[in-house]
């Protein structure tokens, strides 16, 4: 079932179902995005995405866009970017798309990805041919891959998915260092691509030093956009309230995270700005919020895909817990020659240990190189 | 005399003119790259370049083309890509080139640079023209300037022209810094490209550490050329006579700069090797080798330009003085987040008072993102 036996035809619903499944990003969060399209006799008869979390499912939006083209789906084809459900649960919005599909009697379903949702996972495949369905899996999976790549890191590896964002000069600084309020490294062409970037994150996350040297807002301004959650890892929570974060017109998405022994009051002061502290337990003996800790607490409140944007010690230790999935560089054309390296002390005492990002991708974002990588998981 | 007078023709002419100049890199130092082409009535007569310093200017090979093709130069245009000389000296080899083309009775001289060497200067552009020709300079002038960048960073600033050569990691180290024999940072597309440049260059440079740690031969071997003069700065003269560096073919192209303070028996024993070791007066209180001082060293012998291959302390010294024109760093794909940095000390305290390099190209090789860069002679 490689995609040799696919049509061009059966290839140009598929991509449109991509390009359909796309129009959700930013809002699907935790769902996968979906790309759906009906089709029969080379003609389409209907197509939906999936929208927003808790609204219809894709397959379910696109049998609707037949029914009001006032068309029958029997005996079609349906384009899925990714393998329907077929379970319910009471945290699950919709009824599941398999009975769906066999009840408007689809002849043949074809499916990029399987879903690796536990309760799926090839079931709802197998749901669809015990009805007599042809079932076909694989075309076009890598960009389906690509489409989902927070949804579908989630699922098998249990933590939301971690892109780390780096601004940088030539030779790997961050900051000059001093404490004055100094000018940014890179220029509005890499915060465009950086507003981008968090538009399409459920998650953005900094360490006290850069939420205290920097004072960001990291909100989307530059694109269109909602503002993901603004996560700060402030052990002992002690960043001033007079930081832009507690001041945003949506407070309730600024999220501190800080150690269990973070006084009561202090977490009282920071819920009276609107936004959240959450301690978390963490093992003894650890300096800082552990990287592992951090995701896991943010991913059972649903967060998907988390864009880390610093500094150096954020930086250093999900490196160095391997604890990453994507890397963009924005690499300035200016050197500092000293002050803050964007990563430290990650113990690799030889070239040949080196960290190496995988799917290398060079472009030029303004001034910037923009050097973007994914972790290859190999042994560190 | 902008270009905007100069027509398709003359424009074609002194792009060949360049084109023929090119032929003669890294064969003509300490004296530039030139080449002339000499036409009449939208016809070529003939063409000549610089071959190796010591041999017939471009003007006279170009008017030799012409006599041996049978033509007559007379009420020709001469196309050069640098104005022609004026002058003779007992060190200078040839007789000056404006005697012969006003002898051979050319109309008309177009000119891409002016000669900025203290005897020609605009001297030999007079002496044409009080002889009644026509002279016209600024042809593809910028062209002209890359061509020479090193000859001119010599007449204008009295020194060699020095072209930094970075080779690091994704976050700017330069090795893991473990004494281990390592595997190196950049693939064999970035070698390669390293080896063209050191063809082009007189001379190339390191500091002692890069010496003992990297044990480096700096011979051109992935590219066609000749070796450069390989120069190793080490004030104590400690570099172990084991070194690759003393055990070439040509030992004579290894010069070792020392302080005034490295005794006579090691110079003594460097030079038995075939080497030279150069004691160079220092500033008291000087620490290491100024870079001015090495710069003003290499010039005396007729280098023109060096290709400065590291490491930390030497890439950090000569920014530090402002002694650099030119920037290549090949990025590879790699982290390290330890080890050495390719640049510190800088004493920068703020992004706003980064070195910013102009001109800057950038382009993948091999695996490697190659940046380039010109000093914009900005005060630092």
């Amino acid at each position: 079932m490689h995609s040799g036996v696919f049509s061009e035809f059966d290839r140009a619903c598929m991509k449109r179902a991509l390009t359909l499944a796309r129009r959700g990003a930013g809002k699907t969060s935790p769902n996968p995005l979906v790309g759906a399209v009906i089709a029969r006799g080379g003609r389409v008869l209907g197509e939906g995405w999936h929208k927003r979390c808790g609204d219809l499912h894709a397959e379910a939006q696109a049998f609707e866009a037949v029914f009001s083209a006032g068309e029958n789906p029997a005996g079609a084809d349906l384009y899925c970017t990714l393998e329907p459900c077929c379970f319910t649960s009471p945290e699950k919005h919709q009824p599941p798309c398999t009975g769906l599909i066999i009840k408007n009697r689809i002849r043949r379903v074809v499916i990029a990805n399987t879903d690796p949702h536990p309760r799926v996972n090839g079931k709802g495949g197998l749901a669809l041919r015990k009805a007599g369905i042809t079932v076909e899996t694989g075309l076009l999976a890598e960009e389906g891959e690509e489409l989902n790549r927070a949804f579908f890191t989630f699922q098998r590896l249990g933590r939301p998915f971690v892109h780390l964002k780096i601004a940088q000069t030539l030779d790997g600084r961050i900051a000059a260092g001093s404490s004055v309020r100094d000018c940014r490294i890179t220029d509005e062409a890499a915060h465009r691509s950086v507003h981008r970037m968090r538009a399409r994150h459920d998650a953005v996350l900094i360490g006290r030093g850069t939420a205290l040297a920097d004072d960001p807002e990291l909100t989307v301004r530059l694109a269109r956009g909602r503002n993901p959650v603004r996560v700060v890892l402030d052990s002992r929570l002690s960043l001033p309230l007079t930081a832009k974060l507690f001041n945003l017109p949506d407070p309730e998405k600024t999220l501190i995270l800080c150690a269990a022994g973070a006084g009561v009051k202090r977490i009282k002061a920071v819920q009276n700005t609107g936004a959240e502290a959450l301690p978390l337990e963490i093992p003894a003996g650890a300096r800082g919020l552990p990287p592992a800790a951090v995701l896991s607490a943010l991913g059972a409140r649903g967060i998907r895909s988390v864009l880390v944007e610093g500094g150096e010690k954020i930086f250093s230790s999900f490196l160095r817990e391997g604890l990453w999935d994507s890397l963009s560089v924005f690499i300035a054309p200016l050197i500092l020659g000293g002050g803050v390296p964007c990563v430290s002390g990650l113990g690799i005492d030889s070239v040949a240990k080196a960290l190496r990002p995988g799917g290398v991708k060079i472009q030029k974002i303004g001034n910037q190189i923009l050097f973007e990588g994914k972790n290859v998981y190999r042994n560190y």
